[in-house]
């Protein structure tokens, strides 16, 4: 059989040993398998950052990769565990909202809750169930495991609505829901909703005092310290800041409001 | 033979070329063992946190995993190089005190003095050990090398006292020896000293100016700013506060003092 | 074929999913090459700082590593992409000066630009060549394509003026070009570079408003909270405190001057 691959997502930062401990968990049921890091410095706690991250890495891993999301505010209360599939790609962690992007996403998929205690570690603590349920859940499926054996397939997963955001006829309504290294400020107006908003209208997009009229192409264009309106290369509308930091110039955080509407000529910098 | 898994944890960080030179080292003596970080943001100097964390997580990786530690404020100086044996495990480390976990933990072990040069890089600089001496003896361990040919076997070496709290009649006094991404106080009281202490009576714990008088079972428990008493995931007493950040609400720090007292009805609030 | 390396050096962070991603389409490509984090936390932009961490890091590498860096601020402009290959290693980047210390250091080497858009992913964003190019051509190499196959050998790649001081009769102008995780300050004034100058001679290095006389053999030597300077672990002239942190000591950054001047006995404290 193929080397698996296990990605993992979490909140654990690299100054605790916790994201260590679940490699350690996974190699020793698996030696073969692959763990790779995506991101361990979700803000504490971020669930709906978690999902934004998952979403738009999955797509580019290989098909049979296990990716396992450890957000866990909830941890120990009756949060269910579950197992996700879903294009080819599995996930692992709490049902708490994490796999929304994979959920808006994917046609067929198919939700089970782990409830099998034979896949998990012997003792099970209330802490910290990325060591005693999903990494072994993890590493059990790289080495074939069928999801349904791990519990009943179930229909109403936890889905978040912070990547749908509002649209009116004359209006998008959306938020920052991710705010990247460079001080990008990302929104959840994809590209595709964005399109079909605006077509060949004029729009603008105002984001906290200032107002942006027009969609660039790269990081490069315009002048030093200008605000740029671009999508992210997961193509989500993105507000950036020439060779700065959009986050520090307009003092922003995320759930800050970013609203798109059509407006006519001459009056787009108005709103 | 099978794979061998190195794994890392040092106080060099993400931003400099320390750790990455040393997974070079090792991939080139030996490109088939896989590398796994555990931790990289230890404080820096910080050895008490070191073997806090190579503590917790060593058990869970596989037997035969070779666990290599540099936070080596004296490197360069006279402190000994070493490789310790016990439980299946090997460590490679400085003898600063960096391994006292496993010291206080495992029964049988042998610790070896690093002093066979042939299994050393050409030229081991004053600054920069974990590259030259710690990753390629661990690389050799991981071809199969007996520990005992890297030096004579030693039987003095360095345990901190920071895991061992002090305990009276009445009273546990430990400190918090971490704290975590969460701002959880994890403390150097374990699970079996502090019930072997407290038994069925009633206990108070005090940290800075707040008593807990229970122990909880989850991060979950009781209501938003609660200061909740708990046992870590690696069963150490914590200090933890729901939904938020204890280190924050108490202003503490590392080697606060928390104290354990047996109390009467109706006056353990008030030590 | 042996499995082959692939080492990460970007400004990319541990909290977005821009590392992850690369490491998705990498190992897509190729699911038996082993990809290597070198260093994630660059500062944002900083190709000096890149530059100076490839070149201490990759010559501890197997032959035959491939080394992928993505700092680019220039992303979706006409900068090229290339790929270098020197020393039996090769180097995938922007054209940008990333690779500055691999062509100061390197005799023979080679520089294509990339072109050759079947190795590249179907859709290239303007805004993520790290994934839609770096990380694909880096797969494909690891593969066994040939560099030549990419584009055309180009003769005029960006070199930096940074990691060049000014030599002058009587002294040595440098500047301090990284500074690590403990404060410590290193310059662009090499072992060597430093040796040739000094000789036998007297000489005084001042950094700020401090001259120090005497280059230590290690980080341990002297009192606490001494000026000290010393070789860095790659063979850079560096400032360190005793136990302490230079950077905070002397309120220097990136960029500040450092002077080594000849010096008479008795006057070498008077610069």
């Amino acid at each position: 059989m193929r080397q698996r691959i296990i990605t993992l997502i979490t909140d654990f930062g690299e100054r605790d040993e916790y994201a260590g401990v679940m490699k350690g968990v996974i190699l020793r049921l698996n030696p073969s398998c692959q763990v790779v890091d995506v991101a361990h410095q979700i803000s504490p706690q971020g669930i709906t950052e978690a999902s934004f991250i998952l979403g738009n890495a999955y797509p580019y891993f290989p098909q049979g990769t296990i990716h396992v999301v450890v957000v866990d505010p909830g941890v120990g209360s009756s949060r269910r565990p579950i197992v996700l599939s879903a294009d080819g790609h599995l996930f692992v962690g709490p049902d708490n909202g994490v796999f929304t992007t994979v959920y808006l996403k994917e046609g067929e998929k198919h939700t089970f809750e782990l409830t099998n205690k034979q896949y998990f570690l012997p003792r099970i603590s209330s802490t910290f169930q990325g060591r005693d349920v999903f990494a072994p859940v993890a590493a059990h499926l790289s080495l074939g495991l069928d999801p349904g054996e791990l519990g009943r397939e179930i229909s109403d997963p936890v889905i978040l609505d912070d990547f749908t955001p509002e649209i009116s006829r004359n209006q998008i309504k959306g938020k920052v829901i991710h705010i990247d290294r460079f001080g990008n400020l990302i929104t959840n107006i994809s590209r595709q909703t964005f399109i079909s908003f605006t077509r060949d209208k004029r729009f603008a997009i105002r984001v906290a005092y200032l107002v942006v009229n027009r969609v660039s192409d790269a990081y490069y264009e315009g002048k030093e310290g200008d605000l740029l309106a671009l999508f992210s290369s997961s193509d989500w509308l993105e507000i950036s800041m020439k060779n700065g930091n959009a986050k520090e110039l307009l003092k922003v955080g995320k759930g800050e409001e970013i609203v798109v509407t059509e407006c006519e000529p001459g009056r787009c910098g108005l709103l």
